[in-house]
């Protein structure tokens, strides 16, 4: 995806207002926007200027300074709001629906967040700190608890003035129906309203199928049920059935964003909260850990290297070739890892098609293995001149391409049985087989035939 | 994501009653699952049981079917579809709207694909063979052009009325208005109509600020405004301004869900169409270019080191260490590469910021070099009791992290700037690089500082 252009525009006016010190100008300018193009300005300033902007917005337009926030996401948002007095962050986060200001208040240091809680507290309906009694990730913290419901004794026409007459509702597209102690029992459309004669008893309008999410439901569930039944909105009850708030297909939208740039992040070893404009101190401290289980890791196929020193010793020309063994055997792994973490991910590879996978990505393995293998060879003999030492090659290759996808396809199968996140650790597992596999392979069959071999270091 | 123990259920059903010929049962059965749950069916059976069990759907609830078909995605579902007679396509796609049976007939085979479009040209109303005219991911393909619309000389009432008798409308929350001539001139919803006095003109009530998208707009840049701005639909005009469809927001999910598919995979080499179960040799055929082109950079990394073989003749040790520095290199490029590819891909790296990004991550890269650096000289030193060696292999580590680093941030952003996909190519030339440089600074460190290094071959 390209940002268009308006906002680059955008992003500079403001950069230059800001310099010149045009307050009024910049208000001007920033007030024009939608609160998704002023996040994605936020998001491309430097934390100073982010910070001014800010400041110079929130004192002029309140509500639209913190929605911006909301749609920054919590963590960004909530470290914008952090340097104002408890009252005015309390007033601030009661203008956007509660779900949103569950979020930034939660990511507030721990002292302040309390403190704006006990502000905002006495607020009546659904207040923003009952959500955030719910777990993290879950359809409870997630959901708008300002949800419309029409008792099931309404008729068509009762319900209809029941809307014409609700305030503060977030969406009426779908028309929840409760019991007398507000249990979900079925769905209707204001356009089936419409369609009826006034006197009609809603019941009779209604579909009593609904899809709906617990306040304990996983949210990547949610996102998935939305999604795959095309919903625009999914309700949520509690452990009675009892409604007690809606999730919006917008909010299932931030939730599916979030797991792909998860899913990419974490089959490169990257944290979830890093950025491309994290604080640099920030990123190296969430990703020397990966490193250093990388390191870690390396020495080990390098001492596994170190024990054929002796081959190597009376043969130079292994040492050239045998990160093209390991290395390849990465890059095929790294290929059927993408291929079954995301077939995990999209609900496509079960555990009852496992074996089909396996064999199939197996299959391919050989394939590669067989080809690649035979161009290795012929690269061997151009860069050394030894035709033993290219069947040697392409012998490996064909091994630890056949490791590789075997191995990118159980290890990830294995982790998810472990209840462990597929496309969080399979990487590091995954490079160290088809390294130590890789070296093994090939300087164990070159010192299993070293005879054939030119023995003089070659180059 | 994981999938629901449920459709697991189902799918060793659907297996146990094929097996066992209960074609009633599993007619049963499949008639009772959402076109959704059925797509998860026939994506995890293998192609033989796949058909089979559609075949016996198809002939009792076409309907269901064919929108299983459509979720299940325009490729394989169009593949099920194939082997029936056109005048049986050109049925069963009518049951969908226009949008989903564009997505099937056009992956039909081409003969075939012409016979049933010539077939259901002349259904009235928005047709399936308009949208094949615009291009593949643009609005005008992905929009279904059943949208329903209000002339803006009618009064509240008479737009309730009108809703009231339209057909055939996919729906019905926003409610576009146009002029005579259909261009599109506002926006207003059911609610805002009941509100009013049955009298007030609709032009009263309208907004006329509305998001919408254009025909040949890309579909990426449609999913953006869509998600950004939490609509639930946008609707889409022609060159003129003229309202021609609608595309919705679980089009939009969809979408989301590709591209993100999209960019793990070209992350790992691997093309958008491969899956985990797709048949071997076509995942051999797609995969096997990149591999090539990776074998060929890991020969010219073969061929850099050659350049050394007299330093490693006389240094074994250099042999078991330089994969470590490649390595490592690697490893610290694809955390760079995944943070500034999803950066961009969200909109937050711009290149009003890319200096910003690139000073960060040179940081990150430094900082990595120097903590990693430090670990492997104890690590060499511990390998091959060798001081000097750990000394070098420090010091190429850091010069390669902060190789990796840079590059990282800077070939993505010259690819995008010469608008190729930065997720696609980025990777190759960044391990080209960081295996060129890893060894060259390592292997040429030693051979400047090969008397300080024991140069019996050590192990």
């Amino acid at each position: 995806m390209v940002v268009p252009r308006r906002n680059e525009l955008v992003l500079e006016s403001v950069r230059r207002l800001l310099r010149m010190g045009a307050t009024p100008n910049l208000l001007n300018l920033l007030q024009k926007q939608h609160p998704a193009d002023l996040a994605q300005v936020f998001a491309a300033l430097n934390e100073r200027d982010c910070h001014a902007v800010f400041n110079v917005l929130v004192e002029r337009n309140g509500k639209l300074a913190v929605e911006a926030l909301s749609e920054l996401g919590a963590e960004k948002g909530s470290a914008l709001l952090a340097d104002r007095p408890a009252e005015e962050i309390a007033r601030l986060v009661q203008e956007i629906p509660s779900d949103d200001a569950a979020g930034l208040i939660d990511n507030l240091p721990d002292e302040l967040s309390a403190v704006v809680l006990d502000l905002i507290r006495p607020k009546p309906g659904g207040g923003v700190s009952e959500l955030l009694d719910y777990d993290e990730q879950t359809a409870g913290r997630l959901m708008n608890p300002n949800v419309f419901a029409l008792p099931e004794d309404l008729t068509a026409g009762e319900s209809i003035t029941a809307i014409q007459t609700a305030r503060d509702v977030e969406m009426v597209f779908y028309l929840y129906v409760v019991d007398q102690r507000r249990h979900l029992v079925g769905v209707t459309s204001l356009r089936r309203l419409l369609l009826v004669a006034p006197d009609t008893p809603l019941k009779r309008i209604m579909t009593s199928d609904v899809y709906s999410a617990r306040v304990d439901t996983d949210q990547e569930e949610v996102a998935r049920q939305v999604a795959s039944y095309n919903l625009l909105a999914i309700p949520v009850v509690d452990q009675e059935n009892k409604l007690v708030g809606v999730i919006t297909v917008d909010d299932v939208i931030d939730i599916l964003k979030d797991e792909a740039t998860e899913d990419v992040f974490r089959l490169a070893g990257v944290s979830a909260e890093d950025g491309v404009l994290s604080a640099p101190f920030d990123s190296l401290r969430r990703r020397l850990p990966w490193l250093v289980v990388n390191l870690f890791t390396a020495f080990v196929a390098a001492w596994v290297v170190s024990l054929f020193a002796n081959t190597i010793g009376q043969v130079v020309a292994l040492a050239f070739l045998m990160p093209v063994v390991a290395g390849m055997g990465g890059n095929a792994a790294t290929q059927t890892l993408a291929v079954v973490v995301r077939g995990i991910a999209l609900g496509e590879l079960t555990w009852s098609n496992a074996r089909q996978a396996l064999f199939k990505e197996g299959l391919v393995g050989l394939g590669n293995g067989l080809v690649l293998g035979l161009v290795a060879m012929l690269g061997a003999w151009l860069l050394a001149n030894d035709w033993a030492l290219g069947a040697i090659l392409g012998l490996a290759m064909i091994i630890n391409m056949f490791i590789a996808a075997t191995a990118g396809t159980l290890i990830p199968l294995g982790l998810r049985a472990a209840k462990v996140d597929p496309a969080l650790a399979s990487s590091v597992f995954i490079t160290t087989l088809t390294d130590v596999f890789g070296f093994l392979s090939f300087l164990g069959l070159a010192t299993l035939f070293l005879r054939f071999l030119h023995t003089a270091p070659a180059g």
